[in-house]
């Protein structure tokens, strides 16, 4: 595993969002009829960390993977994420009306709209990793698509979604809480990392490695996510802070206190780097400052 | 174009649809957790027509096309469509509580299930078109998840229903009508035939009348959905009737009158079965018989 100094990682994830951005705003068209673009665009747009694109053009630099079909694949990853919000915020959800600072969907544009425009989004997704001028192998395409689709459905993001839904109130161990937490976050940040392992060759060694740290990030996220519930503010974090402990959602810090989910958090983040150094690829740099990042953000 | 008697079309319809619902039954899980397994098997299993099922077995036969690959592809339109009437019924949207003679998926689950359960059915159908085992060649899987993603997101069936709900209450010309049910009803339609037709050879002529016929059976059978929301009955329709009429939505029926709306259905009829005849493709037999079908439909 290479050292990547800190500015040298800030640089090259300044030119990663760029492409992430500049990919996102051509691909998610204005054009789609009665408004649509636009409730689409607003769900997409000018917001959020990005981090499942990074993910996607981190595991890609790692295996030297192909461009067109690694910008695809992180804007799909993304499109999923920001379809997932866009539902999830909804009044029969999680009846959220601040996301990024911003009014939800459905305040802005009506329940609705914000119903229609996540369909779309998930169709876009996959539209996305499907283009029909050959930019991108068959192969990949199959791939990609097969990746995303199990991480979004019922066996990942969806149905992660719906234990956290039916366990508002309930007291979840230890198990039933990473069971939880891997299917709602954890599956698309993993398959995030393997669609960016897909844009390339990898040697099993190295694909097995790179799922290991997938799974490693993805759950650490969510531990973070879950003490930042506790310690964040509504103005950094740009949502409402101390929601699930009101609505009295089982989370980390309520199953195994403060102390022991940081240090959680740090183990499972050193599991992602072990990972890294096991894989037998060189260009590891940017997935392990990422690594860093999931547990040391504020955000 | 070889004919078919009317026993030997309901033989190979009876089989295709045992296949069909036989596939469906295999295909979505009862596993997902916290009870969304169930809520996507309500909403998909034991009920309707199935036409865009049979639609894209009957193309494959016309190309003579590769089983599994038909087969999977039968089902993902048939959960594209199943998730569409989830969320449709929602009361965001038309507020139906009946649907095939059953109480809709949110009166039976509740709002957030009906919403979880119908994203995760979209999920599912991309799922099933990239089988990881080989038996569906990727230039199958990944030309099928291009021509449904395209026919269900912002460009076609979501875009529709923007469309058709931004529509209330307002008079459209029958172009802006055409536009409204090309791609709320037609695009998914025309996908079915063309997904059947993706699984296996066909020369450029054959695939642009299949797309001719695709277009004319699509657009004629929201004519006869807007007749039949005239003169249909609860009972036979498994559904609320008069409801486009009471809710001032435009339809053919509003637009055309009834004697021009069933006129029209029936050149659309001709112009498939003209396409048929120009396709070069000798095994039309149950593709034609499928579009009389969708004329003569009372439910």
């Amino acid at each position: 595993m290479s050292a990547l100094a800190a500015q040298d990682f800030d640089a090259w994830q300044a030119g990663a969002l760029s492409r992430t951005e500049a990919a996102l705003d051509r691909f998610v068209p204005a054009e789609a009829p009665a408004g649509l673009g636009a409730v689409m665009r607003y769900a997409v747009l000018d917001g959020g960390k990005r981090l499942r694109p990074l993910l996607v053009l981190a595991a890609n630099e790692a295996v030297g993977g192909q461009a067109e079909a690694a910008v695809r694949a992180a804007c799909a990853v993304e499109l999923i994420h920001a379809y997932s919000l866009v539902h999830d915020d909804m009044p029969c959800m999680d009846n959220d009306v601040l996301r990024r600072g911003k009014p939800t969907v459905h305040v802005k544009f009506g329940q609705a709209a914000a119903l229609l425009g996540g369909d779309a989004l998930q169709a876009l997704a996959f539209e996305l990793l499907t283009p029909g001028d050959a930019s991108v192998p068959d192969s990949i395409q199959a791939l990609h698509c097969r990746l995303l689709a199990r991480a979004a459905g019922g066996e990942g993001m969806a149905g992660g979604q719906a234990i956290d839904l039916a366990a508002v109130g309930q007291q979840l161990d230890e198990a039933q809480l990473r069971q939880m937490h891997r299917l709602k976050t954890g599956a698309l940040l993993q398959a995030s990392v393997m669609m960016g392992a897909a844009c390339g060759p990898g040697s099993a060694q190295a694909l097995a490695a790179l799922n290991d740290y997938g799974w490693a990030i993805g759950l650490a996220f969510q531990v973070i996510d879950d003490i930042l519930d506790v310690t964040g503010d509504a103005a950094t974090l740009g949502k409402t802070a101390g929601k699930d402990a009101a609505s009295g959602k089982p989370t980390y810090v309520s199953a195994l206190g403060m102390d022991e989910s940081l240090a959680y958090a740090r183990r499972l983040h050193d599991q992602a780097q072990a990972a890294l150094a096991q894989s037998g690829l060189a260009n590891t740099a940017a997935l392990s400052a990422l690594a860093q990042r999931v547990i040391a953000r504020n955000t």
